[in-house]
């Protein structure tokens, strides 16, 4: 099969699960719309697509995983509908619609955000007790908690407001990323890594991990320079806007361009390690040359 | 040892294990400092309190029980930052203190709050972890993860802000106010007897942390009608100011100060089964009696 067709089959799968996550009673249906809204919104699920793939290609149950997968989906989303707040980027638009608070309001937009991470937990730990409290599910949980954390992506997410406006060092900015948007990434790596059981290949799912969080970043910063809203779903140039600094702000457009295919390569070497099937080496690779 | 010298000493050993919790490092200072702004800045500690008293009541251990106990602090402390922003209920003084957002702006406070939030289950994890992934823990975590979520505090402040400016009936502000303030209440005690591992009183402690919710959020009314700033520590008149029913608002004060006694007498008839000690009657009845 080709690998664009199973990347449909494997977000199909995420998107399948994410619905069925949504079907909550017992709890008002103007917060659950709200929730809704931002996390079915479509979306690349790069982390839970992630988290599976390299479960999967470990040996690990593609059913065990599942959770979790979509549990960093909705830490994801929600880390999103909190950012675009007027408190923070002011954004208008994400994944191609209007923000979450610019539909249902700024204290719907925020309590929305409160649900998803909430709802992440209470997926887990559900999850947790179906499988008869096996420790290795409490490992993954512990890995993606730790990562949406304030040692993780919301102390990121700390650094990228104190840096607006501010030109910042280049170390600064591999710190800002590597926490705001690295975290969570590897978090979905090493999830996957520990649900399969193949401990021995930790270390290389991290290397793994860490570079292609870096090359992501580095692309998405390229891209907010050169796309457009039709192809990316929110706007561009809003980096400019905000004053903040990107690596192509501080490195240029050219440079920033070989950094990432750096990094990619970097990647590239360890998902062969992983993945004989040739899924990772290829989503590796449509993730440096995507344009949304 | 009279009531009130034991209260202390039980708020202590909650406030010295919220110190310790905020000791954190590999996150940006900024975001500790705002989240132990709010934290630690005092507040009764009912819920951690409550908890750790019915566990030992129940003669289960207090070291067990404490991780969870503080933990369910820091999500009400996050709900307290969340609802004070100007999008929601826009107050100014909290707890004696300037409210989060009024001292640090509304992005870090946001933040702050999530981060709180997260931190409640990193430490309920780590706590999991340490005593060997032993079932009776993690059914402690999911007690608190489904009261904290959109079925129970969250979808009681979605009621609420829907409610503003509306005359609601009787039966919706008692459905709010058993998700907005009562699930986590019922949580904490929920926590301290499935931790005490007294399985067979989990119906008893239900019905009295039940009619304690209650009985709390009526005086909470109260207070709100006939306290003021000095004695509050926050400002007054704000239900009114809103625009918001309230038991005071749909029963008047007279009717509203017996209902509070009515369930608190429920309450107290289970609390005397719960704890011989006296502990729980005193804390029960003193909630009742309080000026703040």
């Amino acid at each position: 099969m080709d690998f664009q067709n199973q990347l449909r089959i494997e977000q199909k799968i995420v998107n399948d699960y994410l619905n069925r996550m949504m079907d909550i009673k017992e709890a008002p249906k103007s917060i659950v719309d709200g929730m809704s809204y931002s996390l079915l919104a479509g979306g690349k699920r790069i982390r839970p697509v992630l988290a599976n793939a390299i479960c999967k290609a470990l040996g690990g149950d593609s059913e065990e995983i599942l959770p979790f997968a979509c549990s960093i989906e909705c830490i994801h989303t929600y880390s999103l509908i909190h950012d675009d707040l007027p408190s923070m980027d002011n954004d208008d638009y994400r994944r191609g619609k209007l923000t979450n608070h610019r539909v249902f309001g700024e204290a719907h937009a925020i309590l929305a955000g409160d649900g998803l991470l909430n709802l992440a937990f209470e997926t887990m730990i559900e999850t947790v007790k179906k499988y008869n409290y096996k420790p290795k599910f409490i490992m993954a949980m512990e890995e993606i908690c730790r990562a949406s954390g304030v040692r993780g992506m919301i102390g990121g997410q700390i650094i990228d407001i104190e840096s607006e406006g501010k030109k910042i060092e280049i170390e600064t900015l591999y710190k800002m990323h590597e926490k705001k948007t690295g975290a969570l990434i590897e978090a979905s790596c090493i999830a996957g890594c520990v649900i399969s059981e193949r401990f021995e290949m930790i270390d290389i799912v991290k290397d793994y991990s860490k570079n292609l969080g870096i090359a992501f970043q580095i692309v998405d910063d390229i891209l907010d320079y050169t796309g457009t809203l039709e192809k990316l779903g929110k706007n561009v140039g809003v980096d400019a806007a905000n004053k903040k600094s990107t690596f192509v702000s501080l490195l240029g457009l050219e440079e920033s361009q070989k950094l990432a295919e750096q990094y990619t390569e970097n990647a590239l070497k360890r998902a062969e390690y992983i993945d004989k099937s040739g899924f990772i080496t290829s989503l590796t690779q449509y993730l440096l040359n995507r344009e949304s």
